[in-house]
């Protein structure tokens, strides 16, 4: 066995992995020796980087290669005594350097360069060999890719990677999708570098073709509500509870050893007690309100609504970013539009309320409206199951997102037993969930009783803040949701009526089968279509 | 001048449209004989079927195509006597016999259909001559189009066509993209079938390529919005006014009345007055309140996120449909999930309560929230226009949904007027709006007065709704988009500092330029980036 893959295979299972090898030379092309390096990195830039090194710190020994060599050099001069580099000038040099079969992982900018490199490396490459997307490439990119590699006999493993650089470095969460042979010469490795929860790698394999990029985009969509629910309760402490950010530093902190604990809570406590030096002012408030919104997160807004899953919560936090960007409409309303309120001050708890109260209440609406946000994201992964025929473990799949990733929260554990636990072998069919798990994480025993306790609080807050014309589009779009799910009958009804009136598209009756239509124009009479 | 575009130019203005012509014998393929039409229609359902009517009736000689013979002959044998119709039996036939430029409309199932009935056409077709489809065709599939034919010397016009069977019979509003030259030639036929308003034709120019069918699919999505906030006042009223549905017909019927006139909210009160025969229940309690979503209003949601617009109500009404469908989650979420109110009737109003001021109060919600999501709108079309370089006039597309479509209504006169009336020959920079006109429909002082007087109302009702758990995601959503606009500040700029902080994506600062980062692992200190 290859040292450096023993190394690092000891610290996992010593059953799993290649099983062959010995230190070998460097290679050169075409000189007909295999290479030695258990992986292969293109495009060094930071994410990249780390990634190699976070490889080579685990005892594999890396090939390296970057379009403009100085990032390769840089790198080994750097850190080379972190583990065993082979910097290579040209992609044919980099996967001569690789032991069998390859691994290549390609890191560079997502979109048109992913296929320059890919089409670069195919030629390269024989059967069996394993091209790995670790970008944040659009899922359905990655499903093009699978299917074209597979026809050439090439493994295409698209993969999300969560962390950031500094859990590149240090362990991400890692979420890889395609061909599930391929995870056998590849998860080791996956696994080693990535975060652990608990000695579970924050790792394992999701499904075919596009499923692991897929997984890696609900997560971003659900980072994007996590931020926004906390402005929101931000927002409210603030202009409703009169709490300035330093006190609210304390708040967060308090809420991070609550059921809230997550790294999201832990790190806006951090923001918000920086002061800045020049002003001595909260830094918060000398950072400009525009949040953008692209990638990731509107892509999951978007996935869900051609999936047909309501997950109207995500969509408003990507909204609610859109908002923020729009300067000169804002400008002008601010100027413009009137508050409805009667005094300035209408929106502050007045002086005989409990303060203490009201910040538990926020607290808890927070957590309802995140709870929702993440039934929303899990039942887009049971929509996409269906669509693209993935078989997707909901339990598995939380338990990735323990660590490592930036939503990382106790209550991913939480959320990972409700769906059974970890178990990398159950593959539900596709569209459903396993047996024993919930339809919707809202189902779970725990979670029916906690947003139970959570919702006389979520409710008056909401009203609150609507009275006090505070604006909080997710923690509203999540209660509407959380509504809406349990009403017996929705005005979908009227909608389908008027569409019948205007468009003869029949609707259904609930005392019997069929299309019915009513003739309108006519003597509406009704009549079967 | 052909006699029977001479009828029809008549009714307009007898300076524009063909100068020449006289009537001629109907032509066959290759007789050399430039043929007697003034446009042919291929695909003879429902739809195209209508509107070939409406040619006829409005004095033009309208060839007909239909892949398979019968429907053809059915039209001529139902409808001979309402105008001149020619019957062919190829699209090779039906070429031959129109006068020139050729006029060829398509109305064949949006998809592949489409680019199959183009590809038909090509070869029969002669520099000049205009290919027009009238189907919701997606406005991208419209720009892809419009270039290829471009690169043949065709013009290709998507036409965005609303109002339903019966519109295209007897007046619906037309938006046609495409060549502005062709206009020259095709638009006093379209005007000539459309509806008006006041004299006002509900067709004129839109704009480049697909920006005929863009502007049909935002309709179609304010439509959404438009159905489902009658929806959540129904609801509203049924809920917590106790008011059944023969009620409530009365109760719409009264608001027409008001500055809500509409179609929508006149058929509203037809669908709830409507009792079912077998039954002796009202008709809107035995349609299953499943609605779907699929086709121009998902379409309008996923482009207001492509385009960064914040139209969050628009897609909260696409959503609430998704919603609506999830049958076996609702079952579930029935039996399961906690209303957290304290009684069951608790959503009622009390004996005391003024019920007449609580309907007062939901119809004044419903104004405001549909102004928001046309508001929305109107601002997606700007984005739209400095995204796909379109130059859109927002009073003039205004003025064509007066009448003929399913949103009509004299509040669209109110907008028209508002940006400055209708004016064909008005082209703003694409992606702003002209001198004179507001930025935000809501900046408009009409509007801005109006949502102003309702706004007390407005979080009056929203706040009931959440107390008493009714969902209202529309409503709501609208409101928390018009306070989001109003705030001096967002707690965007918290998630600024939180992307700063775990991903190093830099803020901006209120105090000075530039891009700066906190080393918040490091000393605290700030950076510029």
């Amino acid at each position: 066995m290859n040292e450096s893959i023993t190394t690092a295979k000891d610290k996992l299972d010593p059953q799993e992995g290649p099983e062959t090898g010995q230190a070998r030379q460097a290679a050169t092309p075409g000189d007909g020796r295999e290479g030695r390096a258990d992986i292969g990195v293109t495009g060094l830039a930071v994410m990249g980087a780390n990634l190699a090194r976070n490889f080579a710190r685990n005892g594999y020994t890396v090939a390296l290669h970057n379009r403009s060599r100085a990032r390769t050099d840089d790198l080994v001069a750097q850190f080379s005594e972190e583990g065993d580099f082979i910097p290579t000038e040209t992609l044919t040099e980099l996967v001569a350097n690789l032991a069998t079969p390859r691994r290549v992982l390609v890191m560079v900018k997502a979109g048109q360069p992913v296929d320059d490199v890919i089409e670069q490396l195919i030629p390269l490459l024989e059967a069996g060999d394993i091209v790995i997307d670790a970008g944040n490439s659009h899922y359905e990119d990655t499903r093009r890719r699978e299917a074209a590699l597979a026809e050439q006999g090439l493994h295409f493993v698209g993969v999300g990677v969560s962390g950031g650089e500094e859990g590149a470095l240090n362990g991400p969460a890692i979420m890889p999708g395609g061909p599930k042979e391929s995870y056998q010469a590849l998860g080791p490795l996956l696994e080693s570098i990535a975060a652990d929860y608990d000695g579970d790698p924050c790792c394992a394999w999701i499904g075919t073709d596009g499923a692991g990029h897929f997984v890696k985009m609900v997560h971003n969509g659900i980072e994007y509500a996590d931020m926004q629910v906390i402005g929101e309760a931000y927002d409210l402490l603030r202009r409703v509870g009169g709490y300035e950010p330093a006190e609210q530093a304390t708040i967060f902190d308090q809420w991070n050893r609550t059921e809230l604990a997550s790294y999201l809570i832990e790190i806006t406590s951090d923001v918000l007690s920086q002061v800045d030096v020049e002003t001595q002012r909260p830094l918060v408030d000398l950072i400009v309100d525009e949040a953008g919104q692209k990638g990731t997160g509107r892509w999951t807004a978007i996935s869900g609504l051609d999936l047909g899953s309501p997950i109207a919560a995500i969509a408003e936090s990507v909204f609610a970013r859109s908002l923020s960007s729009q300067t000169a409409v804002r400008a002008q309303a601010q100027k413009t539009l009137q508050s409805g309120l009667d005094e300035a001050d209408v929106a502050r708890l007045a002086e005989g309320e409990d303060r203490e109260a009201f910040v538990e209440d926020v607290r808890l609406a927070l957590y309802a409206s995140k709870l929702v946000s993440y039934a929303q994201g899990l039942d887009m992964l049971q929509a996409a199951g269906a669509q693209y025929g993935w078989s997707l473990d909901l339990g598995t799949i939380a338990s990735l997102w323990r660590n490592g990733c930036i939503i990382r929260a106790d209550l991913l554990d939480t959320i990972m037993k409700a769906y059974g636990g970890r178990d990398t072998e159950r593959h539900p069919e596709p569209g459903t969930v396993a047996e024993g798990q919930p339809l919707n994480l809202l189902f779970a025993p725990e979670f029916t009783e906690a947003i139970a306790q959570a919702v006389p609080a979520w409710r008056r807050v909401v009203a609150r803040a609507v009275a006090a014309g505070v604006p909080v589009p997710v923690f509203s779009s999540a209660l509407a949701y959380y509504d809406g799910l349990r009403q017996d009958r929705l005005p979908a009804a009227l909608t389908q009526g008027l569409r019948d009136y205007f468009g003869a598209h029949t609707y259904r009756r609930t005392d019997r089968e069929g299309a019915f239509h009513t003739l309108w124009s006519g003597d509406r009479s009704e009549i079967t279509a």
